[in-house]
């Protein structure tokens, strides 16, 4: 089973990367840029017969590992 | 418009980041997982009123300025 898990920042947490998109984007002609957020993307294979089950271990994942909650948002999502 | 482009390293390219993951799920007694790999995902806010012009400025932007081609993929999905 393929999942993704999308770890962005919160609103309201600086995003200094996105901000140096943003300008790049804007130095480059990309005028009708307005936000840029950049965040991290974790594609996972996992051998997993249940979608619930699967579902389950990855918010773990994200949790106990992938995400800093305090900080962070997480999204799963089942590929298959 | 909201946009979101992953950026993610090709088939074949080593992912040492998303290694160190497999290894720590591992640790961690997440034993189902096969494999990991780790992205960019970089979400835009755009001031464009159609969706082909949106996707091709996209294009344009991923392939300017944030993915590598020779060792990265990337993909553009409109999100509204």
């Amino acid at each position: 089973m393929k999942a993704r898990i999308d770890v962005m920042l919160r609103d309201g947490v600086l995003d200094p990367q996105g901000k140096a998109i943003h300008q790049a984007l804007k130095h480059l002609g990309f005028d009708t840029v307005q936000e840029v957020r950049q965040g991290k993307v974790i594609e996972i294979e996992l051998a997993e017969s249940s979608h619930e089950q699967a579902s389950a271990r990855l918010k773990e994942m994200a949790e106990k590992l992938l995400a800093n909650l305090v900080i962070e948002n997480y999204r799963v999502t089942l590929q298959d």
